[in-house]
């Protein structure tokens, strides 16, 4: 899982400029995640998107047109061997048919959208230890017949 | 992925009694994931709860014992084909290391457990098309040093 | 790649009642491909849809509800070893990338849906020797951004 | 999924020349799709096309023996994890069999081939939505028997 | 590697006949690799020549609707095991690119037909021990520009 | 499939003299394949042939010690991509089992050798089209018993 | 990692009349290991070799057919499982290249066959505990140029 | 299958020197296969066998220190696709289930030791065409019960 | 991972005559990790321990053979997907190079035995939620130098 | 299975200073273990952590911020290949389902953690040859019910 060089210089201005992804929401108008999807160039910024960035950052305007373009996505192995990354393949092999069955139950034949899509990360604090909440919403896409 | 045949026993009792995973859910008193968890054999129930199902669904007691027995779990091949499980599997591949570095920066080091976990499917109305929300919550387990 | 009991049930009484896709078709008011797709089942049919095929091939109507039950869908080895499926394989490893840069072009960042999607096969005559024509629609969905 | 050198640098002059696919198809000739196939190294110009190509690009002559080889061909991972090109995976996982079925019910024993074959991207504007068509055309080729 | 029960089944009723498939050969005015292409399930018959194959083996009339079916083809494992077959899987690894790059260099970009193809195989006799002779012919297919 | 550095600039060399595999033929007196192989390092020359292709090549002489040294073969990747390659891949799943039955029948229990083995490549010309004609010849080897 | 029902039979025979492969090495003048080959289905027999066999093993004549047979060989899994078969695929995974770099100096360009081959395991006995001692032995074929 | 770069600087060094693995055998006092073990890293030098090499291959005397570190082991592809390493694959796969067969009726439950294990290789001389001999040694491992 | 039959009927056993392993570990004198070995075919017994075994779970003496069986060993899929076990699994991905660090460290070159090797399970009880204590113990052996 | 460059040089380091990973455990007040963790970036520091190490080593503070990063971690190849590491693969195999049963027994449903988790390798002196010791010491973890 080999890390895009442009990945390594965005992470390491917004260490050097002591920014959390946090921050970045609010200079960009953009959930966090998306944010680092765009780090991670599995998003593309608008023109303006990417000026705040790059702004924000203190980074060269060169940056701007690399983060406007449509990336090729998909980071990584087969099976993820990173443990946090891990659980959540994890969490397909046991739950991804008990998944289907509610959604199938709930909304007929069809998919979540996976495009048309949000992700959220929350802290929970609890007193028997934290915990994470993440929020998926996805446009349900019924199957078209013809 | 062949589904075991005590699920296709049990969703065909579920249909024959015209009972949905929400149904079983006020029976049970189990959220209707993890139930449908329980029909996969991807979770086992108490004996009470297999009780109740078995009376719910009008099955023979014998399918208690097999009910409570601790599974062997995962149930699918290791890319997924199914659609909708696949778009899963696609948010680990695009999103994966953008939730990493979401939750490291607010927890540290450290995973979401799939162990101490609940996920919840909901159906948001939407004029522009109803959306699935899913819902995780898993303990945040920090790395122990030693 | 071996075919589910049902589909050789379905494609024998086809047979035997002397039916093709395209005689289905006129039944059903459903294109040909859809019908195949449903007889592999990698669809799932209407109740009246199921009715309508189960008559037309003078089935026993316990066919009907596992017709429409939704079905966990994707039939095939990783690579496909069939010569005629392994074509749309090659066109992939060779075409995918120019098709992705030319979308993009025309569309921005986003993807065609499978679910809001057709596909229709016919046959062009030609004097140099007919052709197959394959015509894919789907629904672009941009990234949401969030 | 590495693009080669000579592509990355084809499409940056792409880019600073501000010319589209669709530009490139008036000066060369050629459609789009293969325009772009040839960007990927996915297929060979002849020495005047290579050399329309250079032109346009303002490019080195040097480009064109390399744009007149014959590549070895194929891009990707097993299964592609760009959501765009997934997609069309997705379709012969879940319509491979299918169009098999009805390509053979059309043609008889044989294949679509994916050599004396042709590829085309439209956008179908939609007030639901526009859609993406993708129109592909390849001779059929009945098995020989000997 | 499972061999199909008709397969099996053929090759049974072909041993008590005693019959060689160089004698079918003369039987059915086919070559001997093709016939025992049709007997793995790999090729599809005429209705003639299944009548001809099931008299010769004088098995019953079922088995011609079998014959003539168009198989879904490809028999093995990714990497063939049986050292017979490996050995051809061997000479792409070792022979593939010199093979691609002599073909190139006599017929241009192109693919030689898998499908507008024969294989024959013959016993060179050698007094340094006898050799096995493969001949393949396939139908040069140029890559169509469009 | 990275072709080996050697490889591009032996490739490269020949280009720049206006060489054909077959003009290299005759001043090598080896077969055109074996030639090839020999560029792509799947084969050792001699010291002689070695001196033979690097004057006829215009090369340093420091090339000869690298073609003479005996490689680590197999070039590919498991299932090859490219067209070309992958035919003759597909002609093992679909007529491996067949040939395999066919060459024990001629020959009893035992292999075709890839190593006592030549392959030649030739252009049938024929009005429906040229044809590409691959002739194998290997030594049959009988399982030795002990 | 399957074991064909011929060898469970062969096996459980041999049981029962108390036989060890080193009987019936003197039994049927073939060394044990070829023998064990054979219950594998391996190796074929002679069909005097075969009728040795079941008479020593009692067996039904019905079974000499099936030991003459050739058969489709290779038996596990890619990289195999069980502790004592892993250690010989260890063993290529360490000396692989070194036993080839070994074989080269002393013989050339070439390899072992694995065909004109034998294979023999002793029991060497030794008071800091007893070695396994395998012994093998393969004509070298040097590759032909041709 | 890449080299280490310390194995061609081995390599080529030995070149240079015109020694043999052989003549390197009387020098360490070591076998022939170990030592080409240690070239490819696959073993470990004690400092007074690293000092050995590397004054007779003349090298620099920064190199002891690599090769007495111990490497991290496994040089290959998961199937070796050089024919002369894929031969002992293939050995594997055919005779490896008889040899635990015989090894189990010999020694009871239990493996041969990889790692208190010898390896060598020998040319047997033989009218019909020299043969290369292997004879492994391994240390018969009982399975400790508990 | 499909249980073997034989592990099946002695968990069906165990369960009726309400015994723990760990009763079991009482029973036969051996460990209960030991005994589920055992159970699962991973681990063969002696006559004594099979017949201990037998009657303790009142079964027929027919399985006393089979428990006595060398078995073909390795039990599942290449990665894990039952969570419990692919903890054991991720525990290699991420310690397994500093467990391999730390021990050529305290015992030079070699490895630790998982054939003399005893593996035991304790339950730690902590008021912060109990803990499992895996104690693995295998003797270090050495690579012989030859 | 490529080292991480700062792992290297840690290593490097580590080794010109003569200090082992167990008078870093003194050092730094952390098991050697999880020291060797850190070196192989499979563990992240606390800034006095990283200090401690970066002085006992004498290498660049600029250490520090790269040694408190949280890494991405799996080091390996699917199935390691090398000999130590793939004992504890095979541990899994062979003894994976019997843990699996066992820790069920005694803790009902759920899983030992791996991150909330300690491992340490001990030196058992034995005369009949030193066993390494391995003590995992992991938090149950029960699956959560909602």
């Amino acid at each position: 899982m080999s890390i895009p060089e442009i990945t390594q210089k965005l992470l390491a201005a917004k260490q050097n400029k002591g920014l959390s992804f946090a921050d970045l929401e609010k200079i960009l108008g953009r959930d966090e995640v998306w944010i680092a999807a765009l780090f991670y160039r599995q998003a593309s910024a608008s023109e303006e998107e990417a000026k705040l960035l790059v702004e924000a950052l203190e980074l060269d305007a060169s940056y701007i047109q690399e983060l406007i373009t449509y990336p090729v996505k998909g980071l990584g192995p087969i099976v993820p061997t990173d443990p946090l990354i891990y659980r959540f393949y994890e969490i397909i092999q046991v739950y991804g048919l008990p998944i289907k069955a509610v959604i199938h139950e709930k909304f007929g034949d069809g998919i979540m959208s996976a495009i048309d899509f949000t992700l959220d990360v929350e802290k929970e604090e609890d007193p028997k230890g934290d915990r994470v909440k993440i929020i998926m919403s996805g446009k349900f896409l019924s199957y078209k017949k013809w």
